[in-house]
């Protein structure tokens, strides 16, 4: 089912100071702020040869990302986003298994504009995970 | 400075049940247990078409992961590492900025056989960043 890892997701407090940290001490390629007020955040990408670093700050009053920079103030990974042929057979596979889709188990379109679902981090051993059909 | 996405490593309490999720429910191909006493862990490599999971349990009385499950319970995820072409060299320029490199600043041999180094999550926004000359 799992294709490529499309992206990690690392929540930060101050993007332009993460943004300047992975673009100027780490030396990778970043790209221009994006903002989704329709994900409740704005986005940066960090640019690797083989996947991507997503960079989110909390946008507006019900950002997704809020509650967890409450718990880890100087932020943190956030999830990790796969790749999936097929979302609607991925969750009907993944149903039958007994794991939980979070939401209306209904996709929503995701940050690129593609279909997407989140996995419940408790049936996954701790770690978010979005699926994203491309 | 920064090359590949070489893993995106996940701290979980059950390393069989953390396998299987990874195989049966998500369909992915997962190696063999591999343990690594002088790395305080047991590993299990989550092989996707671009990079790999690891999935790190505790073994032995000073695992490096102790603490984050006494933290994390369910697991979550551990850390990134990132691929470099000169680790002496990423080290010295990360050292001119600033950032702090974990325990005596001399490379140990990691997991894959190679040179690597883990920098201070407090200066990289709350992510522990493992850097592994390739």
């Amino acid at each position: 089912m799992l294709g490529r890892v499309n992206h990690i997701a690392i929540a930060v407090p101050d993007l332009a100071a993460a943004t300047a940290g992975y673009r100027d001490t780490l030396g990778a390629r970043v790209s221009q702020p994006q903002a989704l007020p329709e994900h409740g955040v704005t986005v940066v990408f960090v640019e690797l040869p083989n996947t991507k670093v997503e960079l989110l700050e909390p946008l507006g009053d019900n950002s997704p990302v809020a509650a967890f920079l409450e718990k880890n103030p100087s932020g943190g990974m956030h999830h990790i986003c796969y790749e999936v042929s097929d979302i609607l057979a991925a969750r009907d596979q993944l149903a039958k298994s007994g794991a939980r889709v979070l939401g209306s188990g209904e996709p929503k379109t995701g940050a690129h504009g593609r279909p997407v679902l989140f996995l419940h981090p408790k049936d996954f051993f701790g770690t978010l995970i979005e699926l994203e059909q491309v």
